[in-house]
């Protein structure tokens, strides 16, 4: 392991320098626990312990002191190495050196035996006092984009600015050519901290309420459910494309006798549109579930299933929405105990009664969805609702008709902040009037025969919805861009990193 | 909704006939409490309840009397329509034609209000005593393939042919092609729930030990980590193709700050070769982690998780490690608190002890793998171990060497039943080494140079490993063939349904 230099004293090797392997480093620090950086708390004091973690900052203080701030993920600690430590005045310098970046050499995992005391008076709770200190890797010396340029709120640039102080505005494309140091920054730790604890909440719902939890494959032959565009690939000579969602196979599922499932996985469509809410692959979460007496048991599902989810990240992610909020401020989700349904009529009557110009059995634009939504919120206090009963010309060929009026059909859409968030819907589990609908919308019947087909040997009534996991976090936290909800986004220009 | 003849009076109708839309059966049963087939037991003698199911087999005896056996997943009931029931006479003559598919109208789903009944003296607990019998989805009258002969054990055929019987053999290929019908057997149900429970355990030890859940793309520019085939497409006028792995990213997201992240997500390999254990799709359950001393840290991990899910398999999915038995009997899994570790160099000399000639330096071919296990298992009385410390030479160019040896790595295998289902490692963090080893194995490095760049912003210490959520089903239930574990298959031939 060893030093860089031939300066040092053996002693003073033992205390400092560049490790080989971390393997060595074993024995040198043995007896001195681990210590997770976010776990250190006055208590900790007097204690001696073992923490590593990438060097975030570090200022020289003379020749005899360096400061390093290390950090493990969200949580940070300020590390003294002072000249009366174990490798004296030389450990200091080589602290110092860590960063040939001024100010960052993030990366830098280093390895420092220390005290944590009762902090100074800073913010800090807990400072350590460095006794030995190891480079287990060394970064390039300047980083492409820096840390906290990247952390930098909208509000903190426009106020260095104003201030007449030149600061750096790192923009979103050079964030996303830079994605691993981008992810670096406590906003983004936060934002996927948040997106996996969604995940988990829709799962541990569903599960605790009998559903089954399937994969279904991406690999499709000929082109998807018809209709837009998808990736196209050759699959040992027989034409093959990305699946556009799970709609099919989630549906033969239920009629397999799962009876209630739902699936995480990959959803790939060729959009060619570059917007702040579209990707070209995303994650799809999809429940379908045979009904009972009705559709809007999906609506229920809907509900447990989000109001849940908010409650949780609400009460158990804190931390991370403050980080979150500190990065890119935004209000909290107003939401209901029971989430509001409208029916569509009723959202149409509210937006014409407003004054906007909206056809009764046409789809709404996102202009319309953005005035509903304020509509709604002003009047229901509620940024979360759904809107019931489509017009059946705007859904899908293989949306059930209302039994009672097929203009309409067994549909719904969610929203969360005047974005449509959650289209869902029973289906024709109904062979002969699929074929029909899909005919009279103009669909070459033939070309969905396996569609069609797949419900020939029995399917019970059911419905189910799909929604976007990005989305959901990007709506939850205001965020304004899927792209930042995506850990490595695709879009129509970007396929890297 | 009303019934299909014009044969009935009104209050016939009312008790059975075709339902043309479940919200139409509402009022008609209103008062009756849904049921589940499986939570029906003898306390519900008496109660008036609603059940809904697929008609798994329909047996008229006389003119009075038919019998039907609803399932609902797993749970079927026996349900009685006699002649005295509500609809009469007439309503038996209903039952008895739900099914012009003598044996099966699997999927035909039918509602029915009953009266639970202790049993007759037969297998079943509890009996329904029809009283309305509504048909609200018909298959087709003749299936391509009947749920009772794709449930049939090979020993059931084997023991009806010698007794002379002519029973239906329904093989793998004809299986997949109607898996819609081949999934309601008992067996396929069952595997789906265990592979589900599987996944769940997974995802929750490792969120219990500070991992996060990500999602990584699966559209990549170029061509993967380089080597195997890979699906190849036009994203937009780019050069893409289908991630291998997540090898890459999750060690970006490392890097990125996570520490510690798991994934759950397809994997794609244009493989050629049609064995029992390669698909073209599968799902894979990938770790990765930043190290502290040393890899067998991800080792300690694969322990923990792995004996957590057999454990909870064994404990709580009995029932469905019944019904797989039932059709395809396996012996249980033998594993060990404390999984069993061996270094490469001891399977070697265990192999050469019993006469297996093998290379020290090379790899292990599957029949190596399998005699090895047999070894393993016979002195150790375990089908769950590790191989460490493979040789340098056999794994890929990213692998950490070991550094008191290079010739070997920081590596494992993991074996179940004596096939390979993890493979893991330490990998190169740092950017020359993992350049030089690369140009060792004859790897343009320029070709590679995103993935070795990636490291050069600062990177932990990490490694990680990945494994078939398919295989460890199949191999865990001693299944034989990776087809049987997966949802619809994609093979090599196989791109549908």
């Amino acid at each position: 392991m060893a030093s860089s230099g031939g300066e040092h004293h053996e002693e003073a090797e033992d205390s400092y320098g560049d490790a080989a392997t971390i393997g060595a480093l074993r024995q040198l620090y043995a007896g001195y626990a681990w210590a997770d950086v976010a776990s250190l708390g006055p208590e900790s004091s007097g204690r001696a312990v073992r923490v590593r973690g990438a060097a975030q900052a570090v200022r020289a203080v003379g020749r005899r002191v360096a400061f390093l701030v290390l950090r493990q993920g969200t949580a940070t600690v300020q590390c003294v190495v002072a000249g009366d430590g174990g490798g004296g005045m030389a450990m200091a310098r080589f602290a110092a050196g860590l960063s040939r970046d001024r100010w960052w050499t993030s990366p830098a995992p280093c390895r420092c035996r220390g005290t944590p005391s009762a902090a100074p008076p800073s913010q800090q709770l807990v400072e350590i006092k460095v006794e030995k200190l190891h480079c287990v890797s060394r970064a390039v010396p300047a980083l492409p984009i820096g840390v906290d340029d990247a952390a930098r709120s909208e509000e903190d640039v426009a106020r260095a600015k104003a201030a007449g102080e030149q600061v750096v505005h790192v923009g979103q494309d050079k964030r996303l050519d830079y994605r691993v140091i981008d992810l670096r920054t406590a906003a983004n730790q936060a934002i996927f901290r948040v997106q996996c604890q969604v995940e988990n909440v829709f799962r541990q719902v569903l599960l605790s309420e009998g559903f089954v939890g399937i994969h279904t494959p991406k690999l499709i032959g000929g082109s998807s459910e018809g209709g837009a565009a998808v990736f196209k690939l050759d699959y040992n000579g027989q034409a093959a494309c990305l699946a556009q969602s799970p709609q099919l196979h989630k549906q033969m599922a239920v009629c397999g006798g799962f009876g209630r499932v739902f699936e995480v996985g990959p959803v790939f469509r060729a959009e060619d549109s570059d917007t702040h809410r579209h990707l070209c692959e995303f994650v799809g979460l999809d429940v379908e579930m045979a009904l009972r007496d009705h559709y809007t048991e999906v609506c229920d599902v809907v509900d447990r299933l989000f109001v849940a989810m908010f409650d949780h990240l609400n009460d158990k992610c804190g931390k991370e929405l403050e980080a979150i909020h500190r990065q890119y401020p935004f209000q909290p989700l107003k939401y209901l105990r029971t989430t509001l349904r409208m029916d569509y009529d009723e959202g149409i009557r509210m937006l014409q009664e407003a004054g906007v110009h909206v056809d009764a059995m046409g789809d709404l634009n996102t202009e319309a969805e953005k005035k509903l939504g304020d509509l709604v919120r002003d009047r229901y206090g509620t940024e979360f609702y759904m809107l019931c009963r489509y017009p059946s010309a705007v859904r899908p060929f293989y949306t059930m008709p209302c039994p009672e009026d097929p203009r309409y059909s067994c549909s719904f859409d969610v929203f969360v902040r005047g974005e449509e968030i959650i289209s869902g819907a029973q289906r024709v589990h109904v062979p002969d009037l699929l074929a029909a609908q899909a005919a009279a919308r103009g669909i070459d019947v033939a070309s969905i025969a396996t569609y069609v087909d797949a419900f020939r040997y029995g399917a019970p009534p059911h419905g189910g919805f799909g929604v976007g996991l990005e989305r959901v976090v990007m709506l939850f936290c205001g965020l304004g861009n899927i792209r930042k909800t995506s850990l490595f986004p695709r879009d129509p220009r970007r396929l890297a990193p």
